[in-house]
């Protein structure tokens, strides 16, 4: 029997109840809504709008409540809808009277925002620390390797050697700024809109500024109108967490790529891989896919939670309601995948001599070939130039760059001198980035370094076995 | 333990199985996997593959697990990975080599593609099903109000006066593009992948023509690695289902407009109605707005499936496991929301005084003036500007479009006859348009028998209390 | 100065006017526009609702305007908005009265419905045609190369060798079903929306099937309301098209793989790639790039389309002019990968000897090991793992699956026989695949046939130069 | 010619420079890409890495060549791909070696991500002073009509009396939060990746910390491979570009459903309206509509960009040449729809005597006869369901709320008091709700206060007209 039914001759429809209940995911809330319940009950007897004994007779109840929950007792009811109903029917239920003067001066509208930013608020918390915890996986495997050299690509082609922890440490750049970016939203939406009432704010004399201290917001919202119909930072947490899922699709296709047979970089450890129904040989990398595709459903989470909110008209609407769903499964796969990658990169075998083999194709070095040339004054396009004339002089031969003899060479490249023959060495080129920024080896281990320093108090997560 | 380990020298880390486990929510196939295991099955006896008394076994085995699944005595194990996994051990098991047989000459990737076509016509049945349903309550809710007239809007403005039944046929034709949507995807996919093996096909001497039969297919894949790698089936379908939930976002619109205050065309029964927690005069749409948001979730699935698939290299890729929970979401919404619906309007109010009175509105008949002077041989465009300066002219003087003389109608338009004063009724305008697809009363009953016609053999929902 | 501002008191604002006009994308539409005109014409002059000279008149002056169009002279005029408006006021401007009849029974929003229609037929020719010549340029590519053979992927990790034709044949299927799909959503958007009206049909006497059978429609719409809010043609079309896409994106992706260095597989001519401003030895595929980026904005397209759609009331909201821009680019898109995918497979280089090294991984012929212990009567899930056990065994030490003699297979697999040791061949494990779908030479060669018959009639594509 | 084309032995075809030329849409880039061409060429000359007086020439001839640009008299070539390489090329021409000597240590890589960023920054101003013209605009309707009193909407049903500055207001907090939002993207994407070359950074001796000095960069980006591989700072903005449009979108409803017939709330001018070409009578709220469908490409935009970075391997890949046509579109969408709104808010008519009959309902104020009870004492809950049944009661009789006399209304409400009859004012009940954040007269005075005095000095746009 719903709480609200007063003006109603008839009780909802089953299928309608079945369609518009939303208890069997918003009960995921309950610890927020307990929460922000006891902090509204003891203002409300602070400021003398309840009895003092009502409101400390709310709190302990809603604190047994919130007990019988953690521990599995208490019984959800489909029938009282969502989260909030079933705490308060059970209250009153209990306390009587006492309990029916919980929901003054509020309404599910402004409690429900209340409810997602305190909720949101440790999801912040815990994704952050994932990715911290991420970022130390990464650190530390570029740490224990940090003299492997691979061939750097772009456009999927061999470009120029760097450091394998420098390729890890591009990641680590950008859970940096994820990390960055969960804060500048969390400092948004951390200001309390309970006190908005249904739209309108309330004739009660609430004190907001109260609620907001107890519950840890930084302050509360100035508009009843805006509080109520506001899901942006949802949005903005969702646009977030796909940042993060894309970061997690890039490493993975890496991983995916480094560990095929052609590459051969890496080999991630038997208790992080599964095999074939069908083909005996095979040991598959399925967390690093897995990654790559759960990225969809996260980009799906935010198209449906921006698809809601397109031209809804102020203020409350039940369209809100989906607000839910989406944002728990995109929370629950990006933190399941940043949960599972940090171990699967702390057992990977790392293959440094394929590695390397690799990256010894002269044709990395043909950039170095080119700024020494610029060195000695040659104009940088001209170099480039005959660098590739000189790639081509080789090719059309079926010749590596390094067969060339020094005459060979000057037939495109006038100025080549001796020292040009030794340029197509990965680790000489790799030493020669020493630019900020760059992949240079005392330039890298001091990044390593200053992570290493950042992340030393994050607790690193090993495999679960 | 699973089925495939043979190669592996450690177990799967935990943390890994749960990440990568499916039979949480794949057991949704179990029908569909035990039905293409059992064809499966008798195919490998008939073609001398196996023993054909091992093939009897295996299908009387699997018709008994399949059994204890619908009563809910099967134990599902997330160690075993997925549906598959979970049968297929289950079996062996309890056979033996026999159950040890049936994996033969197939792999998981033309298992799954299998067990989610099948699945996949099941769904396309029922939301067919419903779509003749929800068809059908518009219809019926058309025939009892069939005279009922309302302003028609364009750029939500009032433009001409329709009837009511009109508007709702709109909607039936939108749903019957969704039946025949569905019926093309069906078509489409309606092929069997088994056989394709995990992506090359298969040395031994399967018969793949046989097991299409047996279970449906109207033929066989023609390439093994599309045939695995394929899941342009689920975007197809996301896409129609995506058309569906428009469509019932559009009439939930349309609804939640109705059933304003200002509008007061319909109101909802208080069964198919919610309440406010705080406000105590408030009964609300809930279900037309829930309708609305539940758009999201549905555009979501299908932007996440269409990311997985982006630049997924052939063949089957882990990535494919994340086809299935968007799919069935969005399956249970569609379905859910067009269950809704149907009792939905079949239970409401329809206030045709209302609707009458704001189509009285005279504006609403400028168009017909305009269309008399064009029978009277003034070009449309000059018709069109002399009744925009008659607008004009009364709006200057805040009088209603029928509130002005003849004489006055001539300032403005030199050619109006006496006859131009009566055409400012809505029932008029409407009796005028009986153009094929127009709303003349004639062409609506015409139109509303012709889909009685069609749909006299769609069992009606009736509300479910 | 707008056609329809009788009733206005100020001229459009010229920020608004900027805003609100189409008419430097719709403008594409004029033939097709200028077409449903004369076919509108004709139908007044022919149902006597206009006078038949007029009607002629009408037509010349359409025809007239038409060939000024084609021929660069005709000025477009901004404050005019649209297509429709650019072309209707010269009429009139030329025509004085005759011209101000053309509009006479129909609205911009039948109008727009019909040009739209008129013109996605033609994209869905065009579209189709172009998936026709890729198809023969994949085709082509296998017949010249249908001794190829590769190691086939799946989760990117070698599996099966595989004809490298049958790889190609894989998306001659997927385009195949495109071409299908393109089909269904023409016959499905086939259908007459003029005499539609603004919403609710006309009160003049318009013969539409004539209409109709003017411009090759195969009906008329059944409701007027549905013909103008209806969008949905556009939606199954650009969802019709993100799988195009989505194709060309996985064939694009296993391009770029098969050129990078690791792989090997083939090299795309000089032609076809560009060049890096800083490395001088890059050659990078960077129309297949492009081509999986390019994905992104067809996926965006339709998402956009549908955001528009989403809860929009009946009947026409200026929100659908939105439906153009969008529209056009994904066809442009779609168009113009589809054009150039074809040369650039025609001229690429095959590196066969190294798909047939990397295809030698005695590895990917696991399976036939398993297999021919089932045909010996082992039951398939033993086969699996004792071949499991010795890919183990071998790996331990460091030892070939080829490598091992028969003795040491024995250890893992008693059942083994001399000739097992024979089955480590690409070309018999290929050869051994011959049921159908699979890639048995013969099968492949039969697709081979079967395609090139069917594909004899479309025009190859060559490169521009 | 290509710059780079050294080692090709073929031209591009010319169907592949089309496909893969950017230079129709990246030379909007130009002012930034010849800024960044500048401070590189600078710091070559001051680093001793070319000569200072090739350094002059070069910074000299970009100087001229901008002017060119800025004066329509420079030929961009496609051939020459993107706007990087037609302005080298042109200085190489036109100095010789000097000009060749400009691309020292640079590459296009993180030459376009310096580009955009300066590019974005100043985006990011635009669209932040749009925001604060369109807030400054709903603040001075606010303040032009601070007594207007509107039926705020829940559900779109009456819920409570509220002003109608009140409701703007919530606006001008939602694009308050948008400027913010911006605000953090740009501190966060405000670094300098120049330095970072193809991938690797350059064996050069670059001051990177001078060139960010010289861009006014906030620092300089920390891995060579992340700079060139991110376009993190494109998708958070158009993540908060998908937001503001959202906003407007809701906006644009509101606007929508109060020019409605039915509403009547407000009269957008004349010169912010269009017509319609069949009826005479309509004037249409064109802008608000395309505003809202124009959401629709600014979400498909932000699909689009996150799309193409899904499972993209490092580093740069030309996939990425595909962020800049959906940024740019997106950026002008927002702007052109922000430049409109404020000079339509600011000449529209409010109809406040509308407003205030509707909000004379007396439904809307049962939460103030609950609140009423509360203080006296009855608990919340019961007061809910007393007014509800008070409701009812009402509602059986036909009767409104404010007909019924104390007696009757003690039938459901015993506490009932004269005072209570006196509840069922608009404006008591707005006075009543002087709760910061709340609908209060005063509060609402005193943000307008506020936000007069913050945005004193944002210049008002008026109607171009």
């Amino acid at each position: 029997m719903a709480l609200w039914n007063g003006r109603f001759s008839r009780d909802t429809d089953a299928l309608v109840a079945a369609y518009t209940a939303s208890v069997d995911y918003d009960k995921r809330l309950y610890p927020y809504d307990i929460a922000c319940s006891i902090a509204h009950a003891e203002m409300l007897g602070e400021a003398g709008i309840i009895e003092s004994a009502d409101a400390c007779m709310i709190v302990d109840e809603l604190q047994a409540i919130r007990q019988e929950i953690d521990e599995w007792t208490f019984e959800w009811r489909q029938d009282l809808e969502d989260v909030h109903m079933n705490i308060e029917a059970t209250l009153i239920e209990r306390l009587g009277d006492a309990g029916a003067r919980l929901h003054t001066g509020r309404s599910r509208n402004d409690q429900i925002a209340t409810d997602e930013r305190l909720y949101l608020r440790d999801q912040v918390e815990l994704i952050q620390k994932l990715l911290r915890q991420t970022q130390k996986a990464l650190v530390n495997l570029g740490v224990a390797h940090s003299t492997a050299i691979l061939p750097g690509l772009t456009h999927f082609q061999h470009a120029q050697p760097v450091l394998f922890a420098h390729h890890l440490l591009a990641y680590v750049e950008m859970f940096e700024r994820d990390v960055s970016r969960l804060e500048d939203c969390r400092r948004r939406f951390n200001v309390l809109p309970l006190g908005a009432g249904a739209l309108a704010g309330s004739t009660l004399p609430l004190n907001r500024e109260l609620v907001a201290r107890k519950l840890g917001f930084d302050g509360v919202t100035a508009n009843s109108m805006d509080a109520v119909a506001d899901r942006d930072y949802l949005v903005e947490f969702l646009a977030a967490l796909a940042l993060v899922a894309m970061h997690c699709s890039r490493l993975a296709e890496d991983t995916v790529v480094w560990m095929s047979q052609e590459f051969g970089f890496i080999e991630l450890d038997d208790a992080f891989c599964t095999g074939s129904s069908l083909m005996p040989q095979k040991k598959n990398p399925d967390i690093a896919e897995l990654t790559r595709g759960k990225t969809g459903r996260v980009y799906g989470a935010l198209m449906g939670m921006l698809t809601i909110l397109k031209g809804l008209p102020l203020t409350y609407n039940r369209d809100l309601q989906e607000d839910k769903e989406g944002l728990f499964d995109a929370i629950d796969t990006v933190a399941g995948t940043l949960a599972v990658l940090a171990p699967m990169f702390a057992t990977a075998w790392i293959h440094s001599d394929a590695m390397e083999e690799a990256a010894s194709d002269p044709a990395l070095m043909a950039t170095d070939l080119a700024e020494w040339l610029v060195r000695g004054g040659v104009p940088f396009r001209e170099a480039h130039h005959q660098v590739g004339r000189f790639v081509a002089w080789c090719r059309e031969r079926d010749m590596a760059l390094n067969d060339a003899t020094l005459g060979q060479m000057r037939e495109t490249i006038p100025a080549a001198q001796p020292e040009c023959l030794d340029l197509f060495s990965p680790r000489k080129s790799v030493a020669a980035r020493e630019l900020y920024g760059g992949t240079g080896p005392d330039r890298v281990d001091q990044q390593l370094t200053t992570w290493q320093e950042k992340l030393k108090h994050v607790e690193s997560r090993s495999s679960s076995t």
